[in-house]
């Protein structure tokens, strides 16, 4: 493998406010040869996620930080090239927290093979990777959504987001979805069966949600905090229960958090708010995906990928997710 | 009856910030006779609370707002004066939601009759009223405290948080108490146990609650929102409960709520915050009763209370609750 060269980005710099190019270094590397229990993946596609804004900054979160001068941390998935691990022979696809690089040598460890005849590549970083499994149980375990139950999400367009609204319609709930944009609301609503979408750039978005939930919401999805998070508890249904996913709207705020003012509507309204993270369900991850699996087989579930091109375009492709620019599942494919 | 006179504190105007003299007007007007299925009540005490202060509010809430010109809601206990009620006959010492006036004409609707030779009248408002329900049920079935757990309650020395304290203390958890002053602290350590009480006037609450919360909060039950929830939220232990009992804090604000900014830790701990009202557990309140009954009666739990006197002393007895004026359950007592 010496003769193959690895591209890397490296986190240069903790970000304040949007990442910028100075925030990366480029790095170049032989890909060294595996050890024992070892293989080289050649990575195809890296999947980009809010979540890794909030990676960069410094201090305590779900996970370490990644270091300065480290590979950045990313979900990716590719072909295996060389390999002495039974598991992960030569030519077969696999996914896991491989980096914003070309190659990686990986132990196996957070990796899995994936069966590309069931779904292509892609789908393994979207709804049957991480992405797919967050809306999964941030609906049904975080959420605890019942059918009859009106689910409201917010970045209803983006990876998660679009997932949680398919999931709610498949088990009977009413679902509204919050997004940025026409097309995206008619997207939502023609394509993917959401019973109504809300604009946030054009609609007033509490007179919208008060008519499409004329009973209250029983299920906030919450993927963007601010502004949108205070409206939606402003209008929770008795018991409601609201999933604290991400808040997108927050990670580059270089003046603090904003916090939800409406808070208070968790008494009245006697509900909860309720983080999560996808790790906690590790072990359940291969029912979600059996389940999730047969419905895009039977086109109940669509994955929609929204790809970009070019190993070097990292820095600005991640920027497309806090521009609201991306609809579905963020990949930058590589090599 | 009606030779008898009612002195009654009505809602004159929706404050803005602290209640003020002009938000209330006295009337006096004779007590009518009982008529069918209905008693006399001489108040002896009322309880002030926090809540009332939102009862005051135009808007939708847990219950409807008290409306101008009417009565003021209260919790209150006095004596059956006259009665063509079997179940409240005349003599006996009963609890209601009576209001903040001298005698009223009930139907039963919400009244219980109470055993004083259990415990003094005051005690019926106080820990075997909706202060110690409020207690019970918040800790034990919104918070899920556990023997071992960290207990943070703020507004510790206040009617809810003394009793939050000395519940967990029973329940086998270590208790930190916030309350303002030092009198208040050496109160809670002294008196009633605590393991370590802060003064959020006098102390670095961030510092101090890291050095007696060394695992972490694993129940903050908050009754004072602001400034002292986000420093509870950010030292949270992973799965942990907030309980939102109240937000004293915030209750007089002109300028808006203050949300908490570090809500998020709920998502990096995997934490929840639930909001409850007391009145869902109604018909639980008698386990919780007899149960707290046994603790006072063999000394494991104290009830506290702060009797101001005089019934036209209201206004200004109310506002000791939102300058922190009180130690444990403040009560007028009128008559």
């Amino acid at each position: 493998m010496n003769a193959t060269r690895n591209r890397q980005f490296r986190l240069a710099a903790r970000p304040v406010g949007l990442p910028k190019a100075s925030d990366w270094s480029v790095t170049e590397e032989p890909v060294r040869e595996p050890g024992d229990g070892e293989f080289v993946v050649r990575i195809e596609y890296v999947s980009l996620d809010p979540a890794m804004r909030g990676w960069m900054n410094e201090g305590k979160s779900y996970v370490p930080p990644v270091g300065i001068g480290e590979v950045m941390r990313a979900y990716s998935a590719g072909e295996v090239v060389a390999s002495n691990h039974p598991t992960f022979p030569v030519g077969s696809r696999v996914a896991g927290v491989f980096g914003v690089q070309q190659y990686v040598v990986s132990d196996g460890k957070g990796a899995r093979v994936v069966d590309t005849s069931l779904a292509p590549l892609p789908t393994y970083l979207s709804v049957l990777g991480m992405t797919g499994m967050t809306a999964y149980f941030g609906l049904f375990d975080v959420g605890e959504a019942k059918a009859g139950d009106t689910v409201v999400v917010s970045g209803a367009a983006g990876a998660v987001g679009m997932v949680v609204g398919q999931l709610a319609k498949i088990h009977g709930c009413r679902v509204v979805g919050i997004a940025g944009g026409a097309e995206k609301c008619r997207y939502l609503v023609d394509e993917l069966g959401f019973d109504a979408a809300i604009d946030y750039k054009a609609d007033d978005v509490r007179a919208m949600l008060r008519q499409h939930c004329p009973k209250g919401i029983d299920v906030y999805f919450d993927n963007v905090g601010g502004e949108i998070l205070d409206i939606a508890l402003a209008q929770l249904a008795m018991h409601a229960r609201v999933v604290i996913c991400g808040a997108i709207s927050q990670y580059n705020a270089t003046e603090g958090v904003k916090g939800p003012a409406n808070y208070l509507s968790l008494l009245v309204n006697r509900a909860r708010m309720q983080g999560m993270v996808v790790f906690d369900y590790a072990a359940r991850y291969g029912d979600a995906a059996r389940e999730m699996g047969t419905w895009l087989a039977q086109g109940r579930l669509k994955s929609r990928e929204d790809i970009v091109e070019g190993f070097d375009t990292f820095p600005d492709a991640l920027l497309k997710l806090f521009r609201g620019e991306n609809t579905g599942k963020l990949l930058l494919k590589i090599g």
